[in-house]
Formats: structure tokens, C-alpha cells, sequence
């Protein structure tokens, strides 16, 4: 879904880097020769930092590395690290807890919906919100509806809210995709 | 989604032609040179086969018209219209009443469950069912949780079923996916 909608020289926001492989994967969609793609990467877990950095620094290129920005911050911070009046095509959230690290730390409805509201507000038109729900540990259902929640009360004549689930496999992740017309 | 599942020369079923723009559309995927695709047609209004038919042969050369098989046929009495041993791509359900129709000839469950049924059994692995369900008419909700039921019944190793559905739009019909692997 991401390819149909970021295009080379984009501006591109992972709010959750995770160990970096969806960080990863969006250098690759706005790399260019021109290097003016940018990705801004976060976490609020300096390890999940760490491990991104090291991600890209082992399968990126000088000038591909450069393009990406990382910060040690919540993912609810986002209208801080990314610079007023940038136009910003995609904002990826990964919720729940970091795949290999402490599972008692997972992202929560307190951050993720101020997260969701700043994501909102500097996406551009024709951009796309993707958020991917883990409801197999706890706490992950209440995220699920407070995110649910967040899109269902978005105008219909600016935005496409949209839901993806597994329905023969139970606890699969789900996929919400917000894009703002 | 139909796009990367059929491929030319294959046989594909619209187990609801309506007004005949899914069979279309259905013809377009499996044409090619050789007019070895197939596309089964069935609905149980005879209103819907003429109007699918007058549609084919309005923008239909003679040679794509000829893959067409159309049956004034309830979609549960598919594996009498799809000779045994078919092997099938695609089923392509259109759930509810047909557009401009009478809306109180709806699908029912009673007859969309055995032609779910139906649908798996003849259908090829690597092949899809979709099923569009509008949920915004009466006894649109009930048929539903048919759809639901059966796929969520469906063994993971053998099939992948998802539902995508609009959050931000009551009412918006969904799309049921089972894809077997």
C-alpha cells in the first residue's frame, strides 16, 4: 500500500522505529539521485534507536543513511521533530512492544492517540496514515479501539478510514489505514 | 485484488452477475489470443441474466462474448452449473439486491451458505472468493455473520480470510476475502 502512495523525494514519518526494517523499507521508496527524500524515524526506546541505526548503517549507502533523520522520543512528540509546514506523505505506526525486547513496554493509548492527532494534522493531502494493531497482548485490544475510535470520527469528505483484519486466525495483527483525501 | 490472482486463459465465476459489470470485467482478466478463459455467470433473476447479457454483447467482441456462460440460476447451485473437475480461480460474490432492481428480491443466507460452500470446493489452490456484503439494507447484517462464520470456520493452514471494511462510513458494504492456499 505504501508503493501506491510515496513517491522518490518524499517525506516520510516511522513513528515507531522498532528495529528498523519499516524504517528501512521507506528509504528505499524516497531515495533518489537527487537525495531530497527524508525519513524521520522514532522511538521512545533509546535500544529501538540503537537498533535501527545499526539497520541502516549496515544496509544502507552513505547518502541513503543521510536521509534519515532518528530520535530517542515518543511517538506523541512528532509535531516537535518534524519541521513546521513540511509536507508529509506517509506516517507508519507499529504499536504494541518491541519485537526481542522487554514486552512489560508497549506503546499506549495515552501517546498513541495524541500520536494519531499529530499524524493527522502534517500528513498532506493524498498521503496515508498506516497503523498496524498487535491485540494479542495486553492491553493491545484497548489500542485497537482507541484507534478505531480516532478514525471513525474522521470527516468522511477528507478522509478514507479503512480497517484490515484476519478473520480464520485469531489475535492477528490488524491493519487501519487513514487516507486523508 | 482479482488483477494478481486470475490470469489469462483461466476459468473465473461471478456467482451474482447483477447488471453484468463484475462478468465484464471478469472477461477482460481471462482473454487472451488463444479464447481459452472461461467465466460462469449465474444469478436467480432472470432480469439480471438478460441484463448482463445485453451488456456482454453491447461491449464484447464475438470471440471474448463466447467465453461467457450465463445460467438464470441460484448461485448455491454452482457446482451443477461448473463442470466437476473445473478447476477455478476465482468466485466472485455480489451480495444484497440488484442495482435498480426490485430491493426486496435480496441473497439470502440460506442459500449464500451452501454456495460459499460451493465455492470452496471447487475452487483452485492459489485461488480467491470475494465477497462484497452491503450490510445497508434489511437482513444485510445477518448475512454478514453468514459470511463471517463460514470464513472464520476455515482452516489457517489451508486459507487465508480477511474482511476489509470503511470505519469512517456507517453502513459502507465490506469486502470478504478467502484465498486458499
Amino acid at each position: 500500500m505504501w508503493k501506491h502512495i510515496v513517491r522518490k523525494e518524499d517525506t516520510v514519518v516511522d513513528a515507531t522505529c522498532g528495529n528498523g526494517h519499516d524504517t528501512l523499507a521507506m528509504v528505499k521508496l524516497v531515495v533518489d539521485e537527487s537525495n531530497r527524500g527524508c525519513v524521520y524515524g522514532m522511538d521512545i526506546q533509546n535500544i529501538a534507536v540503537e537498533n535501527t541505526s545499526l539497520l541502516l548503517d549496515a544496509l544502507l549507502n552513505p547518502n541513503e543513511r543521510k536521509l534519515v533523520k532518528l530520535f530517542n522520543a515518543c511517538h506523541s512528540r512528532m509535531e516537535d521533530i518534524v519541521p513546521k509546514c513540511t509536507s508529509v506523505r506517509l506516517v507508519a505506526f507499529n504499536l504494541g512492544y518491541l519485537p526481542g525486547g522487554d514486552k512489560a513496554v508497549i506503546t499506549l493509548s495515552e501517546t498513541t492517540l495524541p500520536a494519531l492527532e499529530a499524524a493527522s494534522g502534517i500528513l498532506a493531502p493524498g498521503g496515508l496514515i498506516s497503523v498496524i494493531v498487535y491485540v494479542g497482548h495486553p492491553g493491545g485490544m484497548k489500542e485497537l479501539e482507541t484507534v478505531q475510535a480516532f478514525a471513525s470520527g474522521l470527516p468522511v469528505d477528507d478522509w478514507v478510514c479503512s480497517k484490515f483484519e484476519m478473520i480464520n486466525r485469531q489475535m492477528a495483527p490488524l491493519l487501519v489505514i487513514l487516507f486523508k483525501k
